[in-house]
């Protein structure tokens, strides 16, 4: 029986924030992609990409859980670890029953806490991941999300031979997977990508949007929500980041974001980005408001946002993946689509 | 802002499992179920029976919801705190989406974890929420979770009008929901119900079942994986526990898990018990193998087991609620049905 007896501080931070002082690294990342994402303005930057979005699968649904595999093995590879190495995983998606997460780390044997929080699953999956990490549950700990247009659309949708016909307003669900391991040191001349230094954990907000071709306006209330009371935790303002990065909200989203905060005293147009925004190019590609789903935010972290912290180029950045928790039943029974945002605080590194 | 610092030491104990030397004490819980639940065995335990299975909404899935909300109403009542005194709620439910989780917990306004570990939830957000408390991340820390016999028929089998038969093999979806209040100290005068002192995280296990009418038998390999790796971690064998509780293998999975432990070297027969078992009265109700779902073994652990541990007449168990990974999508298309155990060890606290 082995023991490992670690001291650790934690700090509570006004309403629903904590400060990690101990380090919870950002060690390695990696991101695995559809055809779609890899024709657009970010295509040369992802880990992986798939030579058709079936990953040699079936069913777009072990297509995803693929995806998953796929990118935790490159994540852990890239960290030289093994998955023996890993002490936990937090892992979800947007299927019914995590159903790409189940199957897709079924082989890697790490202990699993299975995840739901929609969109916002990559936010969520650090946050935990990172809180585990600096409270000394573990040395190194995995967090992976993904998401399948294909897989996506059956699910909430229609099946794809339907052909349905999409709204301007309504956002493209990417396919991809980002998947992180974290670590409570860096290995010996290795530097960390970055390191999550605080999180904000979201409510559920529902500003009573019944429209599901709409997920910019049903989160963006979320993530104003998340994004206001971390500024009033930590009693800080825009200014303190480089990149204020929501998930998903597509460029309807936010807007009504950006307005929003700005009633509310904060102007963080400078500041900030949407991973939705930056992975299609719509004029090329017809995705409506931009890109959606738990893998745009975690492929683009990755892929994009990650390295340009690792470098410097970024020193601090909020990361605000935004979740819409509607289900086909809850749509299909007129309820309206509460949304949910976390926040992780991350940070360069000087080696 | 306010800030709180608490120094922390957790314990890694193994290959997956920790123990909790700081406090996680179960402060209050609470267990809301349905008619059926209510003639059973333990019918006289629950805090809340329904007048009938809807609770006063018009869909059984925010019938369900409605249970996570009474539920952790009553739980923080007894508890007597507010929803603005809880720092987090880890939840989650059986449903796609985990709608009844999002729409039950939305008016609490407290920061959410959302999860998804099928019935092993109760044990899942038991583990999550106690590390948490534990790691002072927050003093006080709720988990939640719920099934619903007629939701889950129409998520993964069939609407209740079709008149579906079952197999004696199968198990009954329970109706009710458990919710638990998790604190890092006690208020003066007040012993709490227990105490939470380790936590063993389960892997996914599949032995390749591919009959969803027999949960029992998907299930139980993997409370087996999770219960031995926990006998190893510890160094300890089932004597050290005076139950050793699984959340809902029924009768047919209880007496595989039984069978398997002793192939091991573990024999379990004298301490084992189950929730599933404990809650229906098969001869009188037409149960078949026992009761199921989450809200399974988070009722019984309420009503039933938690009385005992605060009375001292358990002194220790070990609680381990399992979960099967399937969902609509997976077993239509084929696939097998993996299981997940997470164990929590709770303990008697003399005051």
């Amino acid at each position: 029986m082995s023991t490992k007896n670690t001291k650790c501080t934690s700090v509570q931070v006004g309403k629903r924030s904590v400060r990690l002082d101990k380090p919870a690294y950002i060690l390695q990342s990696a991101s695995v992609v559809g055809t779609k994402e890899s024709e657009g303005p970010l295509g040369d930057l992802f880990d992986l990409v798939g030579e058709n979005d079936k990953f040699g699968e079936d069913s777009w649904e072990m297509a995803e859980a693929t995806l998953q595999k796929d990118a935790l093995t490159l994540a852990i590879g890239k960290a030289k670890l093994t998955p023996r190495d890993i002490r936990y995983v937090f892992a979800g998606d947007l299927l019914g029953q995590a159903m790409a997460s189940s199957f897709g780390l079924e082989s890697f044997e790490i202990p699993l806490f299975g995840l739901y929080g929609a969109c916002s699953t990559c936010g969520e999956s650090l946050s935990l991941a990172a809180m585990t990490v600096a409270a000394g549950y573990g040395n190194y700990v995995a967090a992976v999300t993904s998401s399948h247009f294909a897989s996506a659309e059956k699910q909430f949708r229609f099946p794809l031979e339907y052909a349905n016909q999409r709204p301007m307003c309504a956002t493209w669900t990417v396919t991809g997977s980002g998947a992180y391991i974290l670590g409570s040191k860096t290995k010996e001349n290795e530097s960390p990508l970055g390191r999550i230094t605080g999180v904000t954990t979201g409510v559920i907000v529902d500003y009573g949007i019944k429209d599901s071709m709409n997920m910019g306006a049903a989160m963006a209330p979320a993530a104003c929500e998340t994004i206001e009371t971390h500024f009033k935790d930590f009693g800080i303002n825009p200014k303190e980041y480089d990149k204020i990065i929501t998930g998903d909200l597509g460029t309807v989203g936010s807007e009504i974001l950006t307005t929003m905060l700005k009633e509310r005293g904060y102007e963080i147009s400078r500041q900030h980005e949407d991973c939705g925004v930056k992975i299609f190019d719509d004029e090329t590609q017809n995705t409506g408001a931009g890109g959606s789903g738990c893998g745009c935010s975690a492929s683009v972290l990755s892929a994009y946002y990650l390295p340009k912290i690792a470098s410097g180029e970024l020193k601090k950045i909020l990361f605000v993946p935004t979740g819409a928790l509607l289900s086909p039943v809850s749509f299909n029974e007129g309820q309206s689509v509460p949304g949910i945002a976390h926040a992780v605080v991350i940070e360069h590194v000087e080696v």
